[in-house]
């Protein structure tokens, strides 16, 4: 595939941030201004003014605009600036609006755009699409591409086989310095996006990389084995995204090579598709961890209700427990009414106690340091958190009550309520999530609820047990 | 400095996932058995037996192994494998970690791998330290490093400067890609770690940046100013990291060139660096929005107890609150102690809504998707998604609190109260952190604290006003 497109080869001016553009804003985003009139120009139908307006912009913020306006706004906006639509757009677009944009192009100017895609890229649209339409753009593919499309779509979703592109400058152990650089400036259907080239052996199995510098700086003579290191990361084609972004951390790749069963060169994964997935995955936990499902704002309302709904009656579950906790105290709460005015503390400082230490967990799993090994240290260490803050909240709100209620036992209840349900809370918080994950769960995704009903039951039966035990009311 | 460690030069076996090595499980973590086999040798004093188990080990998982073992081990340890801790090691420690080990070594051999380290990864290392122990460390350095240090730590902390390396190639406009080779293998002091050339004028000005991979495609006659890219991402020495890696994940860079006041080129920024960055930063909301400050399972236990029992004592103040509208209501209570076993769940599911709206709306922000041009629509979006959430709610509670308690009156209150307090709960929870970011706050911060008084107060408000307007009971 040809990777120079139109949009690659056109200049910009250097967008360095205290550039006083007049379409960005000091963050670097799209003025409302801009936006808007890019809008009224589409409302009057004056297609070539939206082209002047919008053919200055990098392709990064033409992507963005996209995303800024309505949707409706979408189709005729892609009609407008189909010229100007090139790779660089539809790769930084997201995954939503990019259906809307596609929907409103017709197959062959698809599968145009396609094509001028890295392979990794073409598949992230195409697989996207309703099936029919998959086959409309396969069918105007170049055979090579279209071939390259379909053998990535047979690898499971997010792993390295579909992250991968095919395109790499990979070459015999015996070439020299000066061999490789007369076979790159030979081959000019050789791709251009690579940062390292790879040494293969007969069998096309990786035997080691060159980074480009290390090239650039040695003499044309040096075999090519002198200079390469042997020490590679190797990415099997079905190691999830995620597994991949780690690699990528922990040993500061730039690309990696990927291996099939045989353990046969083919593919690559480049840094500048890992960032995204980073990114991705760093920040799924906050919306897992809420129950807002994906969290894009460009997802349908329709899909956005069903993933947050789910969470909303799970915790309506959990909410029900803590309630008949509370009913089997009706009795003393009819007699002491104080009870029901200061149990939601103990369950509310409790639960911020457990999002917290879950919020710690979860992160530290997800980034592979809270592991078998320290499993046992972290839990102390949370134990420990866990009766410092506790002992802090639980001394400040039981003297507050006791001078409120002018209840000495009142506040002593009180204190020690709370002081068990923090410690409870940092315990399941480091607990659950982490039962979670060996249990090859999402922890990010369950803790909450569980976390929730602990803490909330905890709380109140804390509290509420021990004003009858302490003779403050009676059943 | 020099960029070749003697750990960058020894070679590793590959490390693909698959391989049964010996101290790794299937996902590349060490395993508990090898990390306490560690641990024996070193209560045994036996510093060779530890040496020879470590020393197969990649220095990104002897980095690792630092961080699982206990902190009184790591004195010993890093004592123990001096020889391979090199800068490959101490870059990729977690920054408490790296603390403990640096303080384990004396400040000759801390300024020895400092010295070998990239500006960027020395001031990490340096910036944490004691000033009297900075001193001794700057005082064994080279001339030529300890003044790049002492430039980069005039810099903010977390801005462009700190995080640059100043190592780069820069060739003036004339050369040609033949003169360019020359000049690379000429230089043998040059850095390796390059993926770009910047091209600047005679004020040492970037004009244009070349990927290395174009240069060896070219032929050697062939100007450098015909095959560089006019159009650059320009990062300004004072830009805040965060929003260097939204540039680059926005511009899908591999590295950047760094200006001073005056558009000169002082440095440049990789992308190897700022993947952890944007792996901190989108993690980091997670532990914000919940408040548990850094949440860095190596932090020590006092930082973390500072930091988390501030929110704790906030989110007190808020139950307060709550507490008050409770209170008002107390003689209600008495005559319906049904009020005391329900409030809770509308409290509950209230705060569940915002933390999802919430959620979605500091990830939008974060991520630059969510600005002034589209706020109006992400407001009616979330409007909406909330009163299909807060019907389905609000019917499925209703109908069990009418059966339960037997109660259509009592149903119809709880139900009208959810769906009030799930409409409120979806609004704050994207006008607050939305607001926030207005007034240039964290929207992360401190939009829990917020949310989650305005769904606890209302919840209690809304049903206890409505048992009383609906004469269920009275004050």
């Amino acid at each position: 595939m040809t990777e120079q497109t139109d949009a690659q080869l056109r200049d910009y001016a250097p967008h360095d941030g205290s550039d006083a553009s007049t379409s960005l804003d000091d963050d670097n985003r799209l003025l409302p201004g801009f936006v808007s009139q890019v809008c009224n120009a589409l409302d009057e139908g004056e297609e070539e003014t939206v082209y002047d307006l919008v053919e200055p912009l990098h392709p990064a913020d033409i992507a963005d605009l996209f995303e800024l306006v309505q949707r409706e706004y979408r189709g005729p906006l892609a009609r407008a600036i189909t010229d100007l639509l090139g790779a660089d757009v539809l790769t930084e677009l997201n995954d939503y609006v990019r259906d809307d944009v596609i929907d409103a192009l017709p197959a062959a100017q698809v599968a145009e755009l396609a094509g001028q895609l890295e392979t990794d890229d073409a598949v992230a649209i195409i697989e996207e699409m309703e099936e029919a339409d998959q086959r409309a753009v396969l069918a105007e593919l170049e055979p090579a591409d279209r071939a390259a499309i379909v053998d990535a779509l047979s690898f499971p979703e997010e792993s390295a086989g579909r992250l991968m592109q095919r395109d790499l400058v990979a070459v015999p152990e015996h070439m020299n310095v000066g061999q490789l650089i007369d076979y790159l400036r030979e081959h000019a259907d050789l791709t251009t996006e690579f940062w390292e080239i790879f040494i293969v052996d007969p069998q096309h199995r990786p035997v080691g990389t060159c980074q480009l510098s290390w090239i650039l700086r040695t003499p044309r003579h040096i075999a090519l084995a002198d200079v390469m290191k042997r020490d590679q990361t190797l990415i099997p084609t079905d190691m999830d995204q995620e597994e991949v972004a780690l690699r990528f951390q922990k040993y500061a790749l730039i690309s990696a090579a990927v291996i099939d069963g045989a353990g046969r060169l083919v593919g690559q994964i480049t840094v500048d598709d890992i960032i995204h997935i980073v990114q991705e995955e760093a920040g799924e936990d906050i919306l897992r961890m809420s129950g807002a499902g994906e969290g894009d704002i460009n997802e349908p309302i329709r899909q956005s209700y069903s993933s947050r709904v789910r969470w909303l009656i799970a915790n309506l579950g959990t909410a029900l427990v803590a309630s008949s906790i509370i009913a089997l105290f009706g009795g003393a709460i009819e007699q002491l009414v104080a009870l029901a005015v200061l149990m939601p503390i103990v369950a509310s400082v409790g639960g911020n106690a457990g999002t917290q230490t879950m919020a710690v967990a979860v992160r530290a799993l997800a980034m592979n340091q809270l592991t078998e090994s320290n499993t046992r240290r972290i839990v102390a260490r949370e134990l420990r958190i866990a009766v410092l803050n506790g002992a802090t909240v639980a001394v400040l709100t039981g003297i507050g009550t006791a001078l409120v209620f002018a209840d000495v036992m009142l506040g002593g209840v009180i204190a020690v309520a709370i002081l068990v349900n923090i410690i409870i809370a940092g315990m399941a918080g480091v607990i659950v999530p982490v039962t979670l994950d060996r249990l090859e769960q999402d922890p990010a995704v369950a803790s909450s609820v569980f976390v929730t009903m602990i803490t909330d039951s905890m709380g109140f039966l804390a509290f509420l047990g021990l004003a009858v035990a302490s003779g403050l009311a009676s059943f």
